[in-house]
């Protein structure tokens, strides 16, 4: 059973790696993680390796400090805090998406705030705060290396499902894998159709109300394994 | 010959939903109908499944109303009442597609209409209205689910081919399903090229009188052909 | 050694039509002729069909007017006239494509002239006239049908290589049809390019002197066959 | 042992040709190079040919003066002085890649200076300057044919890894041929991000601080490595 449950996480993992791939929301670096299905103090993240190429050999388990338990030699991505202090912070995530969709970066770098603009962006929430890595750490190379930076960034995440990291990337998460993945795509397909709109004036956002109801019917079952299946057969995993 | 009716009708809307998924009208969400070919009152629609991926085992017929005649345990759409609307108020529509093309949506975001501004958009129509479901039901999941959501949306669209749903989507019929197809793909390239030209100043739109005369010739069996047999191609179906 | 030449010139224009295609700048609808390798009266057409999918048994010889030779009852695409209208004008054309290049079709809405911003971009001349079939002809269903429509966009052409057609798409020309070829597809190029700069400022063109020497580099024998290599392979034509 | 590093550079060429025409940084025109492992006064070079298409039989090996080695009468690109002009003027640089980047031929085009806004882009530098063939050699083809004009390029450029060549496109280098190829994908990628960034406001650019800090830990080993197994595996080539 227990066996069962870390196989079934494993497979959706590397479906969820090639998703992220194929939809064009991480491309060479980024990443995924899912929390352990039986040890919430533990993560499973691939090896360093490009999500398009991530397979099932390369995923390895880490305690929420980021510290491997089957290494084997294997080269490690460097921002597993952000991984490790998400999951800290809040215990009714499963699943943290890091990735560098460029149309999300675009709202990290002017003041303009990002605000979901139809029913599918519902997912992204009322509010997606920004981190500037500068006003804690000033300058650095950019990366969440350290737990202090991870928790800096979840500090701002909040109770949200996105943050935006200037001049950087995002951090998504979600109850479950299928969720996180569902968000990090709509928040690049959010900002993608906000950056078509404004040259013809300030869209017309969802209303808070429209924002609740809509999302939650979103997170429901049907919904998101149509989604899942659908991305799934685009990634090349058809009739799963 | 029913029979054959009913087979011709499943094969061209299982090319269908993959040519809209092949063309980016429709992603993960998204559906298209067509009428019965011999009973006016029943329409046929997929389970709950993406485009992409939809075969002819997983079309339903429905009544008008959106009741399942051989569910079989299949999860169905929960946006049935705007095929069967639109049904019930246009005799003369034989075909209906219900998308979230992104450029389509940029135009139900802001006051700006949205116009033909070349030839094969003038199956768009005269008009494209804008409903939006805040006006007659509030915060809602955006979804239409109900039939009287399902009529306040078919009164908007009146007797054109398109009409927007603010922050969700668009609605396309036609007389029969080559030109719901056609008329969706247009939906989104017109708005596309309206998009890239705005910067540059007002785009000089059809006429009217262009607008009648360049429809007519469109909406013709020659060029429904050609464009058809193309679309299929790029889907994935060569020498039909 | 004439069917030699005719069945090269076959296989040149059957490659074009699948470059054409897969370089998006025709898509259903769009044609490209040749003018007869041996015959300068008439030219070499495909059947009405999307040039993604015409195949040698789809071209069909007409006379300069329009006049099928060889039909056997294949359909033909409306616009012949436009193809002989440019050959009829044009002595040193040996070959016609009419597409509906999007960005192309921008400069046809508002008075904003196109006109080249990097050196590929130079093929497309000094000038890009613009005709509207509104002066001569009031209001149509956009097409070149008649032989006078055709003389009319002929006469806007002039001797340049591109004319766009207002609401509707371009005609290119060439010496050869790799050239006619090689015009379109930066055209289209140049008109996304030029899109994309608008927004910081007027761009830095080319100089009438800088066009002319890059022309007529580009239009020799070396650039011309790496061009053609690199887009018959990509249209799925390798190692010919 | 010599034999063996010329291999290896071939193999790695070849790759990098594909990658540069998989990402859209080269289509027709372009080219890369390598310094010769073990003769730096040499470099490898393709034949002309599209990179889409380069396979390792069309390697030449040139002098820094663009003389070939062994041509055996194939045909050659004509800006070879670009890539010899830089080999001399900077020890440190072991690849040259020429490419028309729309993207950044736009910042080549107005006065706009293009400056990185994520951090994968710190690897184009503080500084892109702007060399404009007009400046020192009036009207021409655009090409840089002479070693005058490849080493007016070259001081342009300066110690920096990236040069725009004004209504042409784009020089970078590398101390590596995997550097070479990530500062071409990146100069791309960051002027993209940024032309979708100016329209809501000037962009918060990295600080020269971060630039240091990102770029010294981007062209490190690990990073290195990710990035080219992915573009390789996305060029075709898997498992390498």
């Amino acid at each position: 059973m227990t066996d069962a449950a870390v196989q079934a996480a494993l497979t959706e993992l590397v479906i969820a790696n090639r998703i992220l791939a194929r939809e064009g929301v991480i491309d060479d670096f980024g990443h995924v993680s899912v929390r352990h299905p039986t040890d919430p103090n533990l993560y499973l993240l691939s090896r360093s390796r490009s999500p398009e190429i991530v397979v099932r050999e390369d995923i390895i388990e880490f305690t929420l400090e980021g510290e491997p338990i089957d290494q084997n030699g294997r080269p490690m991505y460097r921002e597993r805090a952000l991984h490790g202090a998400v999951y800290m912070a809040r215990p009714d995530v499963r699943s943290v998406v890091h990735h560098h969709a460029r149309a999300a970066i675009v709202f990290s770098l002017t003041g303009k705030k990002l605000k979901p603009a139809f029913h599918m962006a519902s997912v992204i929430g009322h509010d997606v705060p920004v981190w500037d890595s500068q006003a804690e750490f000033g300058d650095t190379n950019m990366l969440i290396e350290t737990m202090e930076q991870g928790q800096s960034m979840a500090r701002a995440m909040g109770g949200e499902r996105c943050v935006l990291l200037r001049g950087h990337g995002a951090t998504c998460c979600g109850n479950t894998l299928r969720e996180a993945v569902f968000v990090s795509i709509y928040l690049k397909e959010n900002a993608e159709l906000v950056l078509q709109t404004l040259p013809l004036g300030e869209p017309n956002y969802l209303t808070p109300g429209e924002i609740d109801q809509t999302r939650a019917m979103l997170f429901s079952e049907v919904p998101q394994n149509r989604t899942w299946d659908y991305r799934a057969a685009r990634a090349g995993f058809r009739g799963l």
